[in-house]
């Protein structure tokens, strides 16, 4: 069939999967499109579950309709596939490591080889010293900021640029997508060179560190010896203290901007939920959708998930509330045509008669967030970029069991290495009190591990540090910065710079709050 | 095929499903049980995933089993049916009311009749004047505590009994299935009148209100006039408040536990999660599942995000911190076999490669709650449930728009009506400071909500009221708490008791600390 031909039959192949999809609920035949009052309780139907069946319908017909079109390439067609399965290396750069990389959880079998799509922002100083190194959160592309390549902005378009918070009138920034990631790096989609096909779950489980092992190997090909400073935000943070246990001698400053030490069980949790609603969706199959449709339905519903672990409570009261969603031409009743939508649901009396699908504001938002994101991100790289997450503790026994190999501390090479073994690098026990003062006292009964966090991030104390948390954040607590800020502390470190935010924006802070979090950082870089 | 013969082929019914639904992913052919550390990446499987095929296999099996075994009863067959689906009226009374229930969102389409599962404990006084009526959350039955009829331990065991927090030996108690439940009250797994099937989500939405004039039809046929108490926590707190106010002049005092007076945007959008989920599992198919297996894996998925906002982060830092899951068989990696398992993950390093399924104990512990809870509870009950908890609002705007009718105040007569019409009933918009003393000082800079709520609650003002809330509580938060007190003190209610818990048990707190939730019900009740 042409392509023309599938395009006019598109609409029919919907609805036929549609109709079959709610006739096979043996259920009675659907009525209005959503649930009514009325004199009779009607057959309901349920557009928010419908939707998954129109999206798979719509992805279906795409797909045949590319696969039709590759006999016949149209170079316009960008179609509806999903972007990380169409990578675009002229909008980034990428860097090819054609030799294997170590893994941390896989000490026999390293990656064969990788490789890293980058940008940059500014020009590098001859001495190339006024490198900032940017790691991102966990679904973020090397974009972080407009470039001649790609104007389009980028997620932390407002922070970077010249005169800005990180002002590339001074500094030579590089942003990288990582490892495990989608969006031009080595992933779980990218190509396995064994079998010609797509890794899929076959892909092997990689730490934090490895992430950051893949952006020194950039660094070294770039002849950047040492970065001013290594910053990130969210799973970011946890990159920038990575990158400097790994390699103190190379950073000059770290930024852990929402991140944490060490994961904790709540955020485990909640990444486990998504993670399971994820691998529950039929399409997942195992990891092996490269040639079908993609999970997109389970993407959906963990982006959901993650989206309430983004925000917080005290941001909906203020900009949900107890709003309603607008009405639709299919909330229509006619018995009280005349009663305003926009108040509470029990307001809008008769006028519209809730229904098990979304009724709140609140909910339609987090369904189109969920929808918004679900095409947009490899599933794969979802479940394996989230579990590094999980993984992440640099305790001082966690790091020590990892069959990991650091530069040695202060030996100015960067190819000369020890393993992560405790007595040699850092022989001082961290004392409880050192380097506190009277404006940041030891913490009051510190926790157990707090002290093997102390041991761990030792090697970092003779660098300069930013933490920054945000009192609303339900995912990197408030409770996990001052752990970084009192370990790194307790561990020698006396330059550790911490800020504590208020406001209601939770986790998410980081890419809004452009005047406290920008403003913090400016202050710490310069 | 005869009973026996069918039990014999279960096991194959299993494995060919599970075959079938691993083949049908085209993935490389399953290799070992779990992802492991090898030379070269193997094909990995994922027992987490592979459990959801192996429960509908065993359902399947039973279910042919029991549609075979119905020909030829065997009334000892307990079976792994769902238990909602074979309710047991021998272990708890049921009230049968004739006549239509009027419901709140279906103004003309009352409920045509109703029943209501209900158990009681203590002796009704002559008087009838000493009666509890516990309200309970949302997936609870009516069995808060053992009884001649069912001796199993109740949800609050604990608490109710000779000479505990609520002494059976002073009160007579009752506890009730609320309606669209699914343990013996009527709710979209009971059979339509007009059809002849369940209901499914031909069921109409109920409120809060909806539940509770069910109950007081219920106190009406044991001709109890006047509660001693309405006692209720989570979802009970609210029907504990809407019971007061429906009918002020038949509840002598208030106990509302982890409740809340308007449920909150970040409450609705926790179980909007829960609810997307369970509706994208083709099982569910619309709510018309009960001739075939029902959505056991998104309700799985669902209980797991529930659990989380049943619990607190501190709880489960203490609980499990970054505890592995105990080994098992599938995890022995011969390379390294001396290495102990309890350590974390990266303690044990080869001995157990991380994988995408449960690594940490935080994982297997939600696994395992939703594992447990998947078949126990109805999915069109969570659904209808739930969303009566995102609706109710005491709000006066919210109040006012109801199409409901409460008794008189004070009129001494339970067969009176008006309307919830604002200015009759309360004509004295409350003071911000209002009963409010030095001990307990009015809020600092109120919502605009809060003045609303205090109108809305107004009602309640001439009874004592218990409001008791949880720090760590993340889903009926503390400042909800404050909010229910505050409103009252500002609607004129001179008698709050309020009490906040630290603890680290969140929102099951009410569930586990016998000693402050028991004792201030204690105090507040004699």
């Amino acid at each position: 069939m042409s392509s023309p031909a599938l395009l006019r039959r598109a609409p029919q192949l919907l609805r036929a999967s549609l109709v079959a999809r709610l006739s096979s609920s043996k259920s009675p035949a659907p009525g209005p499109s959503t649930q009514k009052s009325s004199a009779s309780f009607s057959a309901p139907s349920f557009p928010c579950v419908d939707a998954h069946a129109v999206r798979e319908s719509r992805l279906l017909a795409s797909k045949n309709l590319s696969t039709a079109a590759s006999a016949d390439p149209d170079p316009c067609d960008t179609g509806p596939e999903p972007p990380y399965a169409r990578p675009n290396p002229t909008s980034y750069h990428v860097y090819h490591h054609p030799h294997p990389l170590p893994l941390t959880y896989h000490p026999h079998a390293p990656l064969p080889n990788f490789d890293i799509a980058y940008e940059t922002w500014g020009t590098l100083s001859p001495a190339k010293d006024n490198v900032i190194l940017l790691h991102t959160g966990l679904s973020a592309s090397s974009h972080a900021a407009s470039t001649p390549l790609n104007p389009a902005p980028g997620w932390w378009e407002a922070f970077i640029g010249p005169g800005k918070a990180i002002d590339t009138n001074q500094f030579f920034v590089i942003c990288t997508n990582v490892i495990g990631g989608c969006y031009g790096s080595t992933g779980p989609s990218s190509i396995e060179p064994a079998t010609g096909k797509p890794w899929g779950t076959r892909f092997p489980i990689v730490s934090i560190f490895d992430m950051v092992r893949a952006q020194f190997h950039l660094l070294d090909s770039m002849g950047v010896h040492r970065l001013y400073a290594s910053v990130g935000c969210s799973m970011g943070g946890m990159q920038s203290l990575a990158a400097a246990w790994l390699h103190p001698e190379r950073v000059g400053k770290i930024a852990s901007i929402s991140g944490t030490a060490r994961s904790s069980p709540s955020a485990v949790a909640m990444r486990f939920a998504q993670r399971s609603v994820l691998m529950a969706d039929p399409n997942w199959k195992n990891g092996f959708y490269y040639d079908s449709l993609p999970p997109h339905t389970g993407m959906k519903l963990a982006r959901q998930i993650a989206t309430i672990t983004y925000r917080s409570g005290p941001e909906w009261d203020l900009r949900f509330g107890r709003q309603l969603r607008p009405m639709t031409t299919s909330d229509t009743d006619t018995s009280a045509p005349d009663i305003p939508p926009a108040l509470s649901l029990t307001h809008a009396g008769p006028a519209r008669a809730p229904a098990l699908c979304p009724d709140f504001l609140i909910e339609t938002y987090l369904d189109h967030q969920g929808e918004q994101f679900c095409l947009k991100y490899d599933a794969n790289s979802l479940l394996y970029i989230s579990k590094a997450m999980d993984l992440f503790d640099m305790t001082h026994p966690a790091l020590s069991a990892l069959s990991i190999r650091r530069s040695r501390p202060h030996s100015g090479s960067s190819t000369s290495s020890e393993s992560a073994e405790p007595s040699s690098s850092h022989p001082h026990k961290p004392s409880h009190k050192t380097s506190h003062s009277k404006s940041h006292p030891p913490p009051v009964n510190p926790p157990a591990h707090l002290s093997d966090l102390a041991q761990g991030m030792a090697p970092l104390k003779d660098i300069p540090t930013l933490v920054l948390g945000v009192q609303s954040d339900i995912l990197f607590t408030v409770e996990q910065q001052r752990e970084v800020a009192d370990a790194l502390r307790m561990g020698g470190n006396e330059r550790v710079s911490y800020y504590e935010l208020g406001g209601v924006w939770g986790h998410d802070t980081f890419l809004i709050d452009v005047l406290n979090v920008g403003g913090a950082i400016r202050g710490f870089l310069s």
